[in-house]
């Protein structure tokens, strides 16, 4: 099972620890999470060797390939506005979590798509619980 | 002449002036935009009034109806990435604009959609003046 994890990377690294702590833990769970090295520390000046064209189709096929799309949108993104968009128009499961407190765009929470939720979270524990939960529902789990 | 135009508004409004350059500039030439409130300062606390599902319903309608979209992209944003990816989806010409220096994401400035256009400027007048070569070369002015 391919998940793809979306964070911000150029619009701020401040919610890192969220982002590994939900990686790490399905990661443990057996999911496959392509992007996994975006959240770890240090991404940005190895992100920095790519090419942009390289990087954006990478993601996109990642996006394609994958059964589910979770995204942490606390630190705005670019790029993660535009995933979550993507992966809404090819049909695939996009749940966006933010940190109890935070200001998330209306494009996000104003969105009625069907097969987006969007959740806030009080620590990463309780962020990598509503990823579980969002994932078991969508019957990920075996 | 509808042109959408795209700005952060809770990821951060350092680059308000230049909003505001565009849209009063394209405003002059006769362009009808929509969104032209949301370049104006104290736009978060007015925003912050409406219903998400009104701001997403609104502006999507919005995108739909207008002919071109112009992006700021140099403070990041979710639905500015948002609203880029639906307008290109729909055929729209996108143009993004940043400050020269400004690290814009490489879901931007990686994709090779033939209908965007990704420029630099320097100062308010240069982004001014991008936005109307943008225009002119897609044929928007009569």
């Amino acid at each position: 099972m391919n998940v793809y994890f979306a964070c911000s990377i150029t619009g701020g690294r401040a919610f890192e620890a969220v982002y590994q702590a939900i990686t790490h833990a399905l990661a443990e769970d057996g999911f496959v999470i392509p992007t996994a090295h975006l959240a770890e520390t240090g991404v940005i000046d190895e992100e920095k060797t790519i090419e942009p064209r390289v990087v954006f189709e990478r993601d996109v096929n990642w996006i394609r390939g994958a059964q589910a799309l979770i995204a942490e949108v606390s630190a705005p993104s670019h790029g993660v506005g535009y995933e979550i968009g993507y992966a809404l128009e090819l049909g695939k499961p996009v749940l966006c979590l933010y940190e109890q407190g935070r200001t998330v765009s209306k494009m996000i929470t104003g969105n009625p798509h069907p097969k987006l939720w969007v959740k806030s979270y009080k620590n990463p524990e309780n962020a990598v619980n509503l990823a579980r939960e969002f994932l078991s529902q969508i019957k990920l789990y075996l």
